[in-house]
């Protein structure tokens, strides 16, 4: 790839929640943006680890057994298998690493399935 | 892992330059972090791509055929066998994802050589 990728830039390339978009890729992983603001549904990846680096604002997480709250400049591993349930107050801006043909919704297709391929 | 990592914090941990350590692993990656300053040495990494984001600074990096010029909030992939000589004038600070057990210098051991197994 080689080209230098600025991230507030791609950032400002959508405005839809909940919807990630790759900006780079690396050994069959994605790295991708993505805006939240809500609640997503609670799911599970099995195939991969998840990492969420908070870009704006404050990411909260809600696991089985307790909720992490992620502030701007903090991250996150979410592990394989790990039910997550993703949500924010006001809108936040998320960095994601994962494997590539990862789905939003892990396990739990519904109506915030969106594709995992779309590139900004 | 499931914990909250603050970068920021991570960062003021350690001040030697060129000497990468881990705050998170993934997928059998790990993400760096590195202060830079001044020029490291050519070389390679057969087996990984790597990404680097830039967090504080100017990072230049030197390809055979370009010098790639990467600001703070930016990022760039190097391909797997790619020769790349990072270098920078002011100290910069950087986010690196590479695969588990990547060596700093790639195929050139040399002076430069440091751990790869250092957490923080």
């Amino acid at each position: 790839m080689k080209k230098v990728i600025n991230i507030e830039e791609k950032l400002n390339k959508f405005n839809d929640h909940w919807s990630p978009k790759i900006i780079a890729d690396f050994n069959n992983h994605d790295i991708k943006l993505v805006k939240l603001k809500g609640e997503f549904v609670l799911h599970k990846h099995d195939e991969t680890d998840e990492v969420f680096i908070v870009l704006e604002g404050v990411l909260k997480i809600k696991f089985k057994d307790k909720i992490q709250i992620i502030n701007k400049g903090e991250m996150i591993v979410i592990p394989r298998g790990e039910n997550h349930k993703p949500f924010c107050d006001k809108e936040c801006k998320i960095l994601i690493i994962e494997k590539k043909n990862t789905i939003n919704t892990g396990n739990n297709f519904n109506d915030l399935t969106s594709p995992n391929d779309i590139w900004i």
